[in-house]
């Protein structure tokens, strides 16, 4: 089963998608695509890391996302992606167009290969104001065709509102 | 009953709320967060003014809604908060962290406590590119926290899009 | 029928809307709201350009909606209109508010007249954080209160996220 949970800031995803993979009572592995940026940055990742299992095996990758799925695959386990928004952040600020379309395509591409389960959180950031500047639009717009990627391939995709999940596939 | 009502700008969800409290047939105390800050919020408050009915009891309470609705409470009476955002607002901008998390705890712990109905109004602000400005992004993640915590404890989590409810809960 | 759809950026709402106009089987007629105003627009007209059937006949109108609307009505026949926000911004860069309010009576009071299907995309803007700037602002305002007006007058309403629907009336 891999699954696409999408939801505004601080609308509960992360929680909700850490709530399914210690239901799944199956050994779990976080890949954490945050990098420790700024203060700001450092206190969610602190915040994220109380609030989660201490035996969870935790593989921080904030670019080669595929390849980190590809090493952690393990056909009785369950690998949870927390955020998919984060790592292609990381990837725009590296300013390489070629690396940025090759990352995605090779995400889409190792998704039918993988034998773990999936939970893939990411957060939805095009029901606002188009933003003014170039970049935010770009990544609005990144962001908008990789989860239409995503949708297709997953089986099960879920919207979270104020912490309540809401099917929209599967 | 208690219920959330979440939606963005101008979806509704105020309208929604009033004909909730309307169809209730019970007295309606309306418990207005909004001030008059600058010209464009006094148009805001006057159009609500007009849209509904005359004979509502109003409390304009801007900080200390808890308060607000111990004081208001009564078992046949429906009470309607519009809305939390301001409300939310009013209390960083007094740039008081303890205050702002002290407010929210007591609504928190007073909604149990409650014996009229209860229509809880909220923008949702967090399905948008993230804010670059600490404060607008400080906003959301309080914002999206409440709603979590308010969705939690609410009977009913409804989501207004273009005039039209979802239910998230209940 | 008369539908109107909506979603965020690159949520999939023209693709979807597309989709609908091809299996109906009937002529379509595409009505464009976009005018080539810079680079990146020109490049989305041609992306857009590309993903649609070459023979449907195409009606490009920026500001007098429903008067294109009226002319390209044919019983037999499915209209497309992509997209009402971009439509509003026409409006809007007017700066002529007579007209901006005129155009959105005509759109209203044109729809029970019109004997084609229609199909009208629009994107939802308003559930980030309220723009600081007023002219974003009253685009969010105008937006909402269309998207009301046009859901109770439609027989079905959409929500695209991640290109999948979610139906919301009818």
């Amino acid at each position: 089963m891999q699954q696409l949970i999408l939801g505004g800031v601080r609308s509960g995803k992360s929680r909700h998608a850490q709530q399914l993979a210690q239901e799944s009572d199956k050994p779990v592995t976080l890949i954490a695509t945050a990098t420790a940026g700024d203060e700001e940055m450092l206190e969610r990742i602190r915040r994220h890391q109380q609030e989660r299992p201490a035996h969870w095996q935790v593989i921080e990758e904030p670019l080669a996302l595929s390849a980190a799925l590809q090493q952690s695959d393990d056909p009785g386990a369950i690998v949870l992606v927390d955020c998919l928004t984060l790592w292609l952040t990381n990837l725009l600020l590296e300013e390489d167009s070629h690396r940025l379309e090759q990352e995605q395509d090779n995400l889409l591409a190792c998704l039918p290969l993988l034998q773990a389960d999936l939970l893939l959180v990411s957060n939805e950031v095009g029901q606002g104001i188009i933003p003014a500047d170039p970049l935010s639009r770009r990544f609005a717009d990144e962001t908008g065709r990789l989860h239409q990627r995503l949708a297709r391939a997953c089986d099960r995709v879920t919207m979270i509102t104020a912490g309540l999940p809401q099917t929209l596939k599967g």
